[in-house]
């Protein structure tokens, strides 16, 4: 499961500044819950879950009060890696966990999953208005 | 014959957020009508169709009620690997498949197509307004 | 000399959409009338005309009735290969003998030449405006 | 079903000299006769046949009295097109009929498959002994 | 733990002619039994188990009496997602258990792991001589 | 410590116009005061000091009166290589430093630093609004 | 010194229709007046003359009346080869003269100067405002 | 036709020493004598000659006496413009003016053409041995 | 002072086969003993020691008892960070060390360093023979 | 004039083994005596000289008892900035003044030059026997 609670923040230290903080996640994995596009039942059976899916996530914020923890993240989005999730959920559910915990002036969150069947996803989500 | 009724659908889990979903579909092959720019009389006889066309088909929506499934829009592209179509014709035919599935709030998609005589062609046909 | 009589063309196949065709022709060649940057009298004596210039078309349009087709594309641009014409005038011309056939919506034609004398030359003209 | 009967060749110009051809066919497709790597039951049944694979074949060969007319060899190469077969005798296929062609020298055959299940494949196959 | 029993085989279509597979498989994980060089005490005890590593797995051989079937390959690979492994093991247990499975005349792999700590490793490992 | 003392400026040259000065300066280290996310405890004693930050730092600006000196900007950004100071923190402190120093019509500073823990950085802050 | 008398210019072809002319110029270099980033005593002693700087200027503008003649700019921009000059009064000097010369529409001349120190600089100045 | 009496040369001025000269002339173009893989009856009969072909030739020599002077080296190959001549007689042509005109201890000449009908051919010849 | 004893080994998992591990550490950095080709008296005098260099050094070596551990590679690699070497002698210092904590097979080391007045450097040195 | 007189040595430190160091001179430039393969009668009158060339000077060598000074070697190829000298010259002219300068092992120089009239030049030179 998902663990937000594993999200940790600190102060932004120029709270009174508009700037803007992008994190390129180059290392995600999860499950997929039907086993995917590429997943037959013999997979499914072999590996007792859902076929791996692996993927980019790109987000950019603006903070407000606090900034995300690099290393925290860095668990939370580890905490994906035996959970069967779809892209468009996994990717929303990111975005509401990084809002819930660092509260952004905006903020986007993008999934740039790797090519399956000869078809590469990309899902673009964001809370709040740039600027 | 295009097959529009292998596109399936589920629930977009996100219904209330407008958010952006991007497919590259590398692999898309189809046949030219008249044989193409690069066919003749003998090459035409040789397949009993067209010349084979291929193309990577970029599909941009964004979801109101429902979402496209990965594998049903797999099998809908392949059903055009046997058909003769031109280019122009193709790409409008998708969206229009797509937006009658998944009566999307905005949808783009591009046809970005195999040099053909020292010619690169793109067609990019959209549906709706974007924000 | 270039001969826009070659250009055909077809009905546009979804006349009430806009949507946009963009072409990149690699093979465009022709000739320069006073010889061009890098060449001098001896060259053009050898060649009995202007130095050979290379480079990219590339046209983008939004059709209205019709379209143009392809392979009388590629002959219509054949066509410039023993003329000896500037860049600023090429571009041009391909802009207006196209709008003379197809009456665009909206059209592009961008010249990117080759390197010559350590400069590279690209020429962007644009007929009508888009959206 | 491969036609390797499509195949022409013309007289070797320099018989001569050993020197040596190469071609990259970019636009290889065929069937999986099992379906493949991403492919499951509903998959074939919507095809009527296997899934499809892409990939480029790439030839090299030094000539000995015959070279391989380019028009033949591609459309030698459709004809693989509505085929299932695997990747292995594909391209051990693609020597056999090619040496039995042109005789060369020596003859490489190399099949440079698309990714399959997050895996690329490639086939190395060789005729006879260079230099 | 890595399970060799998934790997199938099929038998090699061309078995009198010496040829090569190579196949990269670029979705490769497993988890590093010490936590790894980025991970500290912490970080273990949220994941309950070592911190992930993700690289590419490179695969060639000349195929004997059989060729690797490569579902069954893909299979394997995802065994050792959960497992603790260093990289110098992983590498050359993967040549052990595939030399098992198809006893090939020469094999060769590689791991080639994403960047730690600022450092990137590549781990060659070969069976028999090629020729 | 960072020592802005160390930036030198000149009289803008064409003060009467706005133009624009962008830097791409390659080279920046600095320390990260809390060992950073690859770094451990062990690590953090060997080194007596906080594990090395290595980024690219972009600096664009509209001089006003004056320009920043080219080689006092490299002496300041070197003042960096020793101290421990966060991404955030760096980055707002150089644009704090330089608009100090050249009070710019506008100013933009990006830190675009190296993956940490399969994560890459990028911080971007500005003064004052272009154009 | 760099001489804007050897810049000479032709009769812009379309002058009715407002269209851009782009040039790289990638074979730019003068001398640093100071002896620039990288240079000491000992080397200005050398070379009797500053450091050599190196760049591409890259000149976009849409004519009037005349259009600037290619062989012409080159030989101008090699007059800067042994004058000192910073890197922002040869930017700004290059549009001034080049202004002065063909009174264009609008141009933008960009200096993209190559590394020094570590640091890259470009440079980017405009006369008039586009469309 | 072809002109090899354009070829030049001067003394090499090494000639006691074994080095190498290659040269990348990347805006080769001829016709096609059979108007080639793309070119259809109307095509030819609009250009009343071959199509045109396009290509780099990439020439590697280690020379005796004399150098090919770089000029008349491109006259030569201009000469090639307006003759129809297939790929293989016009690689082994150049290398056999070449080695007429120059005399090396060895060479290598590459014709690298452009994609057509989906296949790209690369022929490599070569007179003497090296070393 | 470059620190050897920070290097720790562990046993070779797979002691009787021949293989290779291959590390690209790409955060090298240390400071010129003399300034360095882009250092003058002020620049010194500001840093208190040598200018910084910056490189990547990549390792390669065939284990024989034990393999070197990667944190601790690291961490020996970080120790030069404030001592001035020249090139030359930290790539060899590095081989020594190396092979002093772990009697490789075979090894290399090579230096990658960054461009310093527009000149890049490259240092290759190895230990023993290989194969 | 070249002049070897700048070229500075230091005592290899690492006298007894045999490694190598790479230098790439990325901004070589120097005057071509006859104009070049661009330059006509005016050029050579508005320079009062030849017209420029560019290029990378490429240098590899195993030292024997001294390196050569990486700033001098800066300045030496600055020496040619203002001589007319055909390339083939002036590729085997560095390789003496080398040579004499620090009678390598072994060394080999290249010069990689840009475009001219469509054709790269590399000229490769080597001095003794490497290994």
């Amino acid at each position: 499961m998902p663990k937000p609670e594993l999200l940790e923040t600190f102060t932004n230290p120029y709270v009174d500044r508009e700037y803007e903080i992008h994190m390129d996640c180059n290392e995600f994995t999860s499950l997929c819950p039907l086993g995917g596009i590429e997943t037959d039942a013999k997979e499914l059976d072999a590996l007792q879950g859902g076929a791996p899916d692996f993927g980019i996530i790109r987000i950019t914020y603006v903070p407000a009060q606090v900034c995300v923890e690099l290393k925290s993240l860095k668990l939370y989005l580890w905490s994906f890696r035996n959970d069967g999730i779809f892209y468009e959920r996994a990717v929303n559910r990111i975005l509401d966990d990084l809002v819930a915990a660092v509260s952004p002036r905006w903020m986007r969150v993008v999934g740039d999953f790797n090519l399956r069947g000869g078809i590469k996803s990309v899902i673009t989500t964001t809370h709040g208005a740039k600027g």
